[in-house]
This record gives structure tokens, sequence and C-alpha cells, in this order.
């Protein structure tokens, strides 16, 4: 574009985000290039967060403080269930619900042997290290409901087998507000094994 | 998100940019957390833009040198047409067609009493300036086919009815490629009204 290099870096640099491609680069540019009020704001933003915001050394959620407000709050300790997550965007949708009270885990990712990642790259050790005088009584899987997601529940379901605490995982069927004639079989084969009594 | 100020106003402000909503915008700050060495390239490359790109003083193009690379070329000059666009990025189209070896003169929007754009807003005193002594004979308008495209038309081709200079207009029709099914009336309308001798 233009034949400018500053601006065909800063359109890779933009095209390197997920799901934008050149063209919507391209435009962000164009933008940033007519609005240098917002670039200037944008790059004090970016700065800022590289600056002060780091992982809770217990639950590995993004914070600014030195422990999260997660970690911090007394009753959500006292809750006592602790809710294994893969990434931290999944935590506002499980807040979202306003159904769990208890703290966070975050794995960052699930086992995918095919991706190359295996328990050591992900927050293992550490949940394993909470569980010893935290006082977690529940451990709640909500990962993701795919091959990776599930081979994670499995492994971590083995090493947790002798600590004492109860596992479960969130349930999966059918979407509220989800019409039957739309829901793959493997959903709807999950719902009517998951079945509860009315 | 996450209650943590920095984050929020990263969102904030990568949700400014047009076509970008707030769960967009959450989705690439969580990108930029997770990739700290993308945020520092991306605060480089928008930093670099803002302090070495500005408007070509001729065509007011952008450009990273004293003149744009159009302006600098004398077989462009020598071509002695000049193409009227509203943004940089349509030169960018007009360029990917290879037909225009002209210059360019960027309007930088379209009269729009609507939206309070006049003509003062807009760089024509600037291109009306360029006529004399650029050795420009004809002036071609590659405006947007709408409403504020034709106003700006109408009111240039009037400063310019004792210039002595050619002014025409790109052609308004059915695309390429198109399917006359497809097509809206009132391009079907102008497509009949623009028919040429075959």
């Amino acid at each position: 574009m233009f034949k400018i290099n500053s601006i065909n870096k800063l359109i890779h640099e933009l095209s390197q985000f997920p799901g934008v491609g050149t063209k919507s680069a391209s435009r962000l540019t164009y933008h940033l290039l007519k609005h240098s009020d917002h670039s200037e704001r944008l790059v004090k933003a970016i700065e800022e967060v590289i600056k002060s915001v780091h992982l809770c050394p217990h639950c590995f959620m993004f914070t600014d403080e030195p422990i999260c407000w997660f970690c911090q709050d007394p009753l959500r300790k006292a809750d006592g269930r602790l809710c294994v997550v893969e990434e931290p965007m999944d935590i506002l949708g499980i807040e979202s619900s306003g159904v769990f009270k208890g703290r966070y885990h975050v794995l960052h990712g699930s086992i995918s042997p095919l991706e190359g990642v295996s328990p050591d790259d992900l927050y293992i050790s550490e949940l394993i290290n909470r569980i010893d005088g935290d006082g977690i009584k529940e451990i709640i899987f909500a990962l993701d409901a795919d091959l990776e997601g599930d081979t994670t529940i499995l492994y971590l379901t083995k090493l947790l087998e002798n600590s004492g605490v109860k596992t479960t995982r969130i349930a999966h069927g059918v979407p509220i507000g989800g019409d039957i004639d739309y829901i793959d079989y493997r959903t709807i084969a999950r719902a009517l094994e998951n079945r509860v009594e009315i």
C-alpha cells in the first residue's frame, strides 16, 4: 500500500491479529493515519497494559494488582469450589452467568499432542500445588467441548484421583433457546446420556 | 472485562476502529495480552507511522518523503491528466487497474451538507491553485457514486468552468462479471444512458 515502508509495516502488524486480513488491516491503518489522536491514545493504552498487567500468581488470570481480585475475595475462598478454564476470556462467560461464586484456575491452553502442547506447557503443576492448603473441595472443569478439552480433563482427573477433591465437569447438552432440529448429533447424544429427572 | 482499568481502556480504544465492536475489541486485547512481543511491535509500528507519514503538499496523498512519489514522477506529470479522488485508499483501487498513469489529487472527503462538510473542509482551493502552471489538461473525477460524490463533482465542474481544463468523470455502469439480474435499477439506467457504440 502506498509504497511507504512504515505504512506497510503497520499493515503487517495489524494483520497479525486473529481474524484480521490484509484488507482489514489496511482499513485500520488508514483510520489510524486519519485520526492521529486515536493512534496516540491507542499507543498509550497498549503501553499501559504491557506495563501494568501480569498473571495472578495463584490462578494465572490477568491482573494489575499483586493478586487478582478473585483470589483476594475471602467469600470466594470460603466457597471451596475451583473452576478450571483454558483461557482468561472463558472466565468472563462464566462470570456473566452469575451462578458461580468460587475461584478460578487458568490453564492457558489444553493438552494437544497434535499442536505440541504437553501438560508441562500448561499451569497444571501450579493447579496441583494449589489443592493442598487452599481449602478446595471441588474442582469444576469448564474446558472447551473438544478433543483437547476432553484429553485435558482425563489427564487432570487421573492426577487428582487420590487428592480427596471432588472433580466435576460442566454439562454438555442443547443450549438454552436451541432448536433441536439444528443441533448436531453428538450434542444430542450427550444431552440424552446426561438427561436429568424432572 | 476483568475489572482492570488499563484493559478496559485498551478495549475501548480498539473498539473505536470502524467495524470493531466491544466483543472483537476484547478478543484483540486478549491477543495483545497473550503476545506482548506483538504488542511491542505494534506500538513501534504505530509510532513510526505517526512520526514519518504526512500529506504530500501537492496532491494530499500520504507520503514519508517531502513530496509523494506520484508527484515526483516526471512521466506522470507529462501525462497531463489529474485524477481527483475522495480518499487516499481510492488511489490503490485506481492504481491496481493499471490504466491510469497520471497524477492524483485527494480531496479528503466530499461535500455533504447533512454531515456538515462544506467545500472549505476539503482540499478544493488547493486543487484550483494546482491547475495554473502544473501542466494539467484533463481532470478525471473518480468520486464515490453517491449523492455527496455527485454534489462535489457538480460544485467542482462549476468552479473549473472557465479554467480551460477538460473535466470528465469515470463511467458508471454494470461491473465486469456482474449479473444484470442482480444490478440495481439506477445502475442499469446509467448503463443504458451511457451506452457506447460497438
